[in-house]
């Protein structure tokens, strides 16, 4: 069921802008009246008469009052946004006036949009799928490099452009079932049964590759948390502040990190890095596992993407060092071994005397080899995934969706390797289908509908 | 001299939008190569070739990377808020986002601009005078329906139209002088001596009432401080919170209040009234003086534009309140003595307890005459002053210049009356109209300039 109503009532209307002093805000009207409200505001001109893509400047009013001096934006249906009339006004930044042209707006008959309902409105009006839909959001919230390049890869429909494909192969399959069902009496087989099995796989290596993505997108819209582990003394808090100093110009806040656990914030190749203090170690020292600086860290090792743990070369013994390992294997296997301080003995010596472990020499004092570290730190992390031609999963939605077609694929194939009637393949086919369109919103529930939506911003 | 320099050779860019994720960002460029450096980085459109006030919906994109899916608006000189060629780029809102759209940008050959960078170029390019300039930032800074109001009426030109005919007044004086000075061998007296004496007097009068207006001015721009002072239990506290809950809805953060001094701020028809909490006196209140509330806080009652002296109508005397009274005259005569609950006893005793003494007779808790108090305090403040088609003064650098324009007028004044020679008058004619240029930015210096547009936003 294609879900494309269109036509309502009434028209909303949001600040588009971010909250607070600029030196302009935009304050956005969407619906049949929208061209209607804005004309009754704006003496000066009728905008009735106005064509799309035009703009306007002159003075608001309402009951002879101004409101502001404005900038009037006009988008005719279907050339907007949303497929209605938009209309965009430009205002002068204070948020009383931007409050003021709003109230006058809902005055004239506008309602208060809710959070990503332009957004949706243009998805029910068939402007962008589902997924280009949710990938507005995600590019809105965006803040590095990587998440900016696969949001905006999916605004283009790059991951409706793999959906499409699947989907098309399915049908293509579907197609040939029903040819073999039709002449089923006779017991034919019109199609070479190897080419089933080769459509299949190639659905499912689509898929497969989608899921196995997720991890990255994951990575790319959350960031990696990284949890640096060490002895007292080990350097912990000068590497911090060597990889921190070397990124204080890209540095980002991060709306809703916890301050108490995570400590700072570092954006090597557009990935965001949150390293994760465990500082608080130092001051239980005294069994020999504490010591290691590990056991008391373990909660936040084992929440961590990543595990830094850094020793000191020149006091720790090889027997520490595989200790510290054989228990960081046990908490987070993702770990790195790096062995710190080799200005003082030379990393060569360092090297010799942990020969067989694959640690990474360096200098945090020095900045020796630490542009070394946040290569492997990166290497760990995209295993050189990150191209603009590559689709990746970021979405939890996506993903639950995904994973239904992987298994519906799989059931395809085992009815194919079982010989079972093709009308019971066929529904299998459709299954697979139905999860697609659920993806891309060709199927949807307004509760599905609402709750993406609402994780928008208002005005958007 | 008139300032109007035209034909920078640099183009500038800022973000117009205030900072933090919002559904979209601005990003605005100025400058001859405004549309050159869109042009470079959407490569869907020729923009050089599209007319002015047009909008243009493609990708941004930088050696084949997208950067966003933007809006551009172009704006050809001399039909923009500069003068110059403007381009308005509207992108998503993530802050990551827009910081890319200029950087591009910038990497173009744009350069950032300085705060109020724009406005200054529409001034120097004569697109509007520099009291117009000022009320762009009042409009932008403006928390409340009354500084809204003032701004408006400047950035139209309220002001300057004032100014214009002060003006062609003296210089209607001064071509009457000139006249005279032309014939003086002859010592005829061309014009009446009286219509001069009109003439100066009716622009004494103007700039007396502009002048005037500058305390009213200041209060819209800035709001009125109310010290709310009484004895322990007299109901302060009740009293704001009424004041308060009836105004939640309305109350404003201002910027940069310090919190220790500043409690609450309430905004009464489009005034904002910061309420001062005088409530460290309770602890130490042992001699007489102290006890009348006012002595320990005499600086903060000294400080205030307004003071409530708050009292109990059925405890205190009626000396008890004269004895406020009289401190409260020396310490600031701008107070409000009110009689706290009336409900206890009735309004109408407590109006025979304190005959004859100007009290406003409340009761907080049951929010009698609370309407009335509202009202005294705005009375008090505006003096039905504040008109839509009234000019009100709401600068200091207005205001300084403004007394030195009354300044010449009454030397000019002095000149008549001791009947000095035409050519003497003459050079205080001028000074008097070089201090109305300064206001309008006829005359400036670069120093000037500077630091009126270093108060702007970035980006406006």
């Amino acid at each position: 069921m294609l879900n494309k109503m269109s036509g309502w009532d009434d028209t909303i209307v949001a600040i588009a802008t971010a909250p607070g002093i600029g030196a302009i805000g935009v304050i956005r009207l969407s619906g049949k009246e929208a061209i209607g409200i804005i004309n009754a505001l704006f003496p000066s001109k009728d905008l009735s008469k106005q064509s799309s893509h035009t703009i306007h400047v002159g003075f608001l009013k309402e009951n002879r009052t101004d409101i502001d001096e404005v900038v009037v934006s006009i988008y005719r249906n279907p050339k907007s946004y949303t497929g209605e009339d938009v209309v965009e006004i430009s205002c002068h930044g204070s948020p009383f006036v931007q409050q003021q042209v709003l109230e006058a707006c809902i005055r004239q008959g506008a309602r208060l949009a809710k959070p990503g309902e332009f957004t949706q409105r243009a998805f029910l009006n068939g402007k962008l799928d589902l997924t280009q839909a949710e990938a507005v959001a995600d590019l809105i919230f965006s803040n590095t490099a990587a998440s900016q390049r696969t949001a905006l890869h999916n605004i283009r429909g790059g991951f409706s452009q793999v959906l499409k494909q699947l989907r098309e192969s399915l049908i293509q399959f579907s197609a040939l079932i029903e040819l073999e069902l039709d002449f089923s009496q006779e017991d034919l087989e019109f199609a070479d049964r190897t080419k089933f099995y080769e459509l299949i796989a190639e659905a499912d290596e689509v898929t497969r590759q989608l899921l196995d993505s997720f991890r990255l997108g994951n990575v790319i819209k959350n960031g990696v948390s990284v949890a640096i582990v060490g002895k007292p003394n080990a350097g912990k808090s000068t590497l911090l502040n060597t990889l921190l100093n070397e990124n204080r110009a890209i540095v980002s806040d991060i709306a809703g990190t916890t301050r108490d656990t995570i400590e700072e914030v570092i954006n090597i190749e557009g990935i965001l890095f949150r390293l994760i203090d465990t500082a608080g170690i130092r001051d239980h020292s005294n069994d020999v596992i504490e010591l290691i600086g590990i056991e008391k860290s373990r909660e936040k090792i084992k929440g961590s993407d990543e595990v830094i743990y850094i020793f000191d070369v020149n006091t720790e013994t090889h027997a520490d060092v595989q200790a510290a390992a054989a228990l960081l294997q046990e908490a987070n296997p993702n770990y790195l071994l790096v062995g710190n301080k080799t200005d003082l003995s030379g990393p060569d010596t360092a090297a010799a005397k942990f020969a067989g472990e694959d640690i990474l020499f360096i200098s945090a004092r020095d900045k020796f080899h630490i542009d070394l570290l946040r290569q492997r730190l990166v290497d760990k992390v995209i295993q050189g995934n990150i191209h603009a031609e590559n689709t990746i999963i970021t979405n939890a939605r996506h993903y639950e969706a995904l994973k239904e077609v992987g298994n519906s694929l799989r059931d395809i194939k085992t009815g194919l390797d079982n010989k079972i009637p093709g009308d019971l393949l066929a529904l299998d086919i459709r299954r697979c289908l139905h999860y697609i369109s659920e993806i891309t919103g060709d199927i949807s529930n307004e509760n599905v509908l609402d709750y993406i939506f609402s994780k928008f911003c208002i005005g958007k």
